[in-house]
């Protein structure tokens, strides 16, 4: 599926779906409207699967690894090998995703969309655009074409995912350099200052840190990015990790399942999909909010309010799959909570 | 154990374990501090278990019921009655708590602490201390003595349970008409008009808003309330409910316990224990945050930050026991994320 063909297969929430859900919650033995998000969220579920009867079924996350050329200009603590190291583990049940991810039963699906090396784990899935991207401080990350073709490497993910039965999915990363592409995209489409969208990622001093400004600023410069046109933004100071998620959230809009944002990173290519094909947002769903300083203004951004604060800022899809516990727990509540009939009171009057 | 007792026996943190389990965290595979507020969780809760190696173990939710005399004012949409049937329904696996405590495996303990029938249920534990509190609007809702051993009921709960094996706690209610009392004791310890701190609870009309409001004014009027004093607040403005919460805030701290608050009353309960024994703070940890309009108020009154946004506002403990799985997500990772030397990379260094 092509990134346009993704675009024109998105269509709005199934309100019929959504007005069934939102009536049978009516029906439980409790104040109306008391689970609040977990209401909406199973109601927005219903809309996302086109289905009355909707149910959580196999969850997957999806994580996009690539490396960026801008780490040639000391913007990490860590060298690239460890993109390429973390990757592999995540298929050895080594990597703090699938720990993570043991607790809300979901399948971790490593993908290698970028990284500077070979990676001969036939479990990473090979989609290599590109050996890492090149250093944004010296001109584009990459070519317009290449952030598309990485693109339609997220809508193929979960496409063959769906295929596969998968029908809840995350996004997760792994980029050393990804918090610099990050923050540029950030201040570039939120037109805020490089200064307040930048932290200190994985590690840095407060000297570092200046430093990763000063490159950010200059890599923006240098391209001359076009703040009105995304896919301007996302192949001159982005990532081919961020590209991929941008992929994920655009496709799972296309193919009608719903998929949590995980931290800052991933949050950038949900702001980006957003930007790209807005009628994907309600498909998105957030799930913590990032550490990093510009986490909650970028969810702000999109009008999305975080379901867990955590201070995390680990990556990989950690926090995002958080938030299939919180669909577990709306979920459990729907099919379980018994009916007022059951409860033997009376039930709630709709508030006026 | 009496209230004196409890509050005597508080103590301190562990240091010591608090400083190994930090320590250990920072040799785990990921960048420092990257999972933040769960890593602090773990770091408490060694220091509350005073166990450099802790773990979870049997997680109990105690729910307190009582009836409150101020129903009679028509500040509620349901009749007392309901109080009596959801605390029964609630050792039949028939409520809402019994659901979502499904999730995270806790155990549902009600606790008949004044509803203002009898409660012949053999599985709700006895411990009413009256038949319902009295109409605040004409005078004080309970004795100070009656306050008290209500407060001990709660204490004696934690310490029943803990030595039962249980080691993990939350904190829920039943009782129509809690809001209001909750709603008074914010507006008087927190120094907040009425009308800021008052919602419409399980379901009133904005006309039954004003008169509910009109009726918590009048009650903290008619009982000259001591607002430095908040064992006069609880029991004048209070119920019996929020006073056995309060017992089970002081009694955890006292026995070494962790706690989960629960959403705006049991906050309430948490507001009034810190200010009875400051001391206990750091053994009582937030869950959501209630989508009464104080709920982030009182939070940030005792500078808890919640882990959960779902504007929930059903009370039992429903929210509460979505923090246990919060730290079920934060003890996996630390027992089970792998060390650095374990993940092949070289480790992170500290910031500066």
């Amino acid at each position: 599926m092509t990134l346009q063909e993704a675009i024109d297969k998105i269509t709005p929430l199934d309100e019929e779906a959504m007005r069934y859900t939102r009536a049978r919650w009516n029906t439980l033995g409790k104040p109306l409207y008391s689970l609040g998000r977990l209401e909406e969220m199973v109601i927005s579920f219903a809309g996302i699967y086109r289905d009355k009867e909707p149910r959580i079924g196999k969850k997957a996350v999806i994580v996009m690894a690539a490396d960026n050329g801008v780490v040639a200009e000391g913007v990490t603590q860590t060298g690239q090998e460890v993109t390429k190291t973390v990757t592999e583990n995540m298929t050895k049940h080594n990597a703090s995703i699938c720990i993570m991810s043991g607790m809300s039963g979901a399948d971790v699906y490593p993908v290698d969309i970028g990284i500077v090396t070979d990676c001969d784990n036939p479990k990473v899935i090979p989609r290599k655009i590109k050996y890492g991207t090149d250093n944004m401080m010296k001109g584009p990350a990459m070519s317009r074409e290449e952030a598309v073709r990485a693109i339609e490497v997220g809508i193929e993910m979960v496409e063959t995912l769906k295929n596969k039965g998968y029908t809840l999915f995350a996004t997760g990363e792994m980029g050393i350099g990804n918090t610099s592409t990050s923050s540029a995209i950030c201040s570039v489409l939120l037109d805020q200052s490089v200064e307040k969208v930048t932290g200190k990622g994985a590690g840095l001093t407060s000297k570092d840190l200046e430093h990763k400004i000063e490159v950010i600023k200059e890599s923006i410069a240098v391209n001359k990015v076009n703040k009105e046109d995304p896919l301007d933004v996302l192949s001159k100071v982005g990532g081919l990790d961020i590209a991929g998620l941008v992929g994920c959230f655009i496709g799972a809009a296309a193919l009608n399942v719903p998929i949590f944002i995980d931290g800052f990173i991933s949050s950038i290519a949900a702001l980006v999909a957003t930007r790209i094909a807005p009628e994907c947002s309600p498909y998105l769903f957030p799930s913590h909010c990032s550490n990093e300083p510009a986490g909650r203004l970028v969810l702000d951004a999109m009008g999305k309010q975080p379901y867990i604060l955590a201070n995390m800022c680990l990556g990989e899809g950690t926090g995002a799959v958080m938030g299939f516990t919180i669909a577990d727990y709306a979920f459990k509540a729907y099919w379980e909570l018994p009916s007022f009939e059951q409860t033997n009171f009376g039930t709630y009057e709709e508030l006026v």
